[in-house]
């Protein structure tokens, strides 16, 4: 099994901490693991580093590849910009495909939290039997445990039989983030689960579904196909990726695409989306706060106070996050904590560029 | 006339500026220069500083030397502890009555703001006019502008002859610091001015009220006249301090004494009670939003963001105030910025010296 972890995503959302250099993904949000150290060692012995493939932007590479030193240099593909999950995809597919051109590829984000470590390895040895014995596409989606919004959605049709243990079921239709109304109606039907960003597929199972749905892509991957390993490589990567377009593996595969299978993820998984997905995983005090660091709230309860080299002090305000790096600070109640990027777009118009 | 300026208040309200070592009255509000240093300063020229006094508290009184150095090393009276002000007031008396036994003492607030000098010399001179020719109490009420719930207030009896142009009128009652509802009834009446802590009378005319109303502080007070210049006057002066009663001058004297004359005050007054107040008092840009620094808002309006070395994000809260020393931040909404005080007592439970 070789994996792709996908990790060219900026996380704004997490800023101050997530910067342009030091995206979402290489922080450490629990413990000593960064994001993406934890998904390289939760597939420890499932899957060695020897087989554990990156793709990221040319500008995110060298702080990810410092951060994960035993992931031979060769494993590192380039993007020359972000262009969504399809291409990116796309692109990697084709690398691995010259190292195993008849094997099972998973594809993981770099940046989620997954408990059960041994369970996650059971799904996944369910989702590459289910991807070596056919030509389906296997996703994992999450049993909700609240009406979210943050998330895409996957509507189950019949049950197929289990796998290794493993409940399965083929796919009725992808769903975009709904609004909190559609969510609870998800919610209530039982037919519903979080779309993980997870896939189980063989390589040239994906390469032929993007033939088939992204005829545009396809041809770019040809002519980067025939480049690869010649002088001119990376030339032609990078013009190819400045005519392809932008898309979501999601919109342009998924929701096109027959035969697609979804394992239940029940190994306890989140996104950690916001910084209230963090407050959440976090353990509480007396009063429902989270303090990393000495600080001094009066009247203040379900807070998030990040700033460990110095004294915060909040009066009578519930449910706000503080987040501090020293040069700068986030001051945001938690239910907003979802518009923390458009801070980012701001700084940005307002060419504050130290703090991007 | 000798000017007695009270500068043993902490100012609390206005941490983490405000410490135990830099009080509120040493801090740049507004301008180059502090609060006491803006006192002195608009009293020129119609009181030089060589008729200044300041009263303080040991730990105080370095710093306070340190801003004011036009001011004569003698002109220091150093309070053993805090006593509120009645036993400040009667201490200062007896080292102003040895210069000018039969002068005019004025006695001013450290940390307020006056915005029209000149009118505020007219009303001096008016105080200093009638106190000179009287036994008489003068203080100075403002016209209040709004039910203010932080200040006390002074009801008004019938009106006296303007004297240098300066309303005056007989004093009927001093009321403590009212509720909202209360606080209307005072607006409204049209009868109300706010205290604001000045008071103009001879030296010997407030030795003797003391005497009359305070006969505890008045015989604590001959011990002291006794030992002046003599050298145990610091031991002395320990001794009765530790003894006395902790009284404020409203309480123990304006409230039971008689002919006491107030004069309305027109030149623009704030005794700058709180972080709310010094919102006020500054130029808001377009979202009504005072910036100190370079930040980023967001749906944010009616905040102060003082906080020159760091950027500050705010996301979707109006009417915040977070204000930076480096090793603190204070996060308070602008309608609590009252109970900041609360923040060092807290502290100071939790034994965090270094921000006290």
């Amino acid at each position: 099994m070789q994996t792709l972890i996908m990790a060219g995503g900026l996380g704004t959302r997490f800023w101050p901490k997530s910067r342009q250099k030091h995206p979402k993904q290489l922080l450490r949000m629990f413990g000593e693991e960064s994001l993406i150290q934890s998904t390289v060692s939760r597939l420890q012995p499932l899957i060695p580093e020897s087989k554990v493939f990156v793709v990221s932007t040319a500008s995110q590479l060298p702080a990810i590849k410092k951060q994960l030193p035993g992931i031979p240099g060769s494993n590192f593909i380039v993007e020359p910009k972000g262009k969504n999950t399809a291409p990116c995809i796309g692109l990697s597919a084709l690398f691995i495909e010259q190292i195993e051109p008849d094997g099972v590829m998973v594809v993981l984000p770099a940046d989620h939290i997954i408990r059960d470590k041994n369970l996650f390895h059971q799904t996944l040895k369910a989702g590459a039997e289910i991807a070596q014995e056919s030509e389906n596409i296997v996703t994992i989606g999450i049993e909700p445990t609240y009406p979210a919004t943050g998330y895409g959605y996957i509507q189950c049709n019949h049950a197929l039989d289990d796998v290794q243990g493993v409940q399965s079921y083929k796919v009725k239709t992808f769903a975009e983030k709904p609004n909190l109304a559609t969510a609870k109606r998800f919610l209530d039907s039982g037919d519903f689960l979080w779309n993980s960003g997870i896939f189980i597929w063989k390589t040239k199972t994906i390469l032929r579904q993007i033939e088939e749905h992204l005829p545009h892509l396809h041809q770019g991957l040809q002519e980067i196909r025939e480049a690869l390993g010649a002088p001119e490589e990376a030339d032609v990567i990078k013009r190819v990726y400045c005519q392809i377009r932008s898309i979501s593996i999601d919109y342009g595969v998924m929701e096109e695409a027959r035969d697609i299978t979804v394992l239940r993820g029940m190994f306890g998984w989140d996104d950690l989306g916001s910084w209230d997905a963090v407050y959440k995983l976090h353990k509480k005090d007396s009063d429902n706060n989270v303090l990393i660091g000495s600080h001094v709230l009066t009247d203040s309860t379900g807070c998030l106070i990040d700033a460990p080299d110095r004294c915060i002090a909040v009066v009578g305000i519930d449910d706000l996050v503080v987040v501090d790096t020293g040069d700068a600070i986030l001051v945001c109640p938690r239910d907003r904590a979802q518009d923390v990027k458009d801070v980012v777009e701001i700084a940005k118009r307002k060419k504050l560029n130290e703090y991007l």
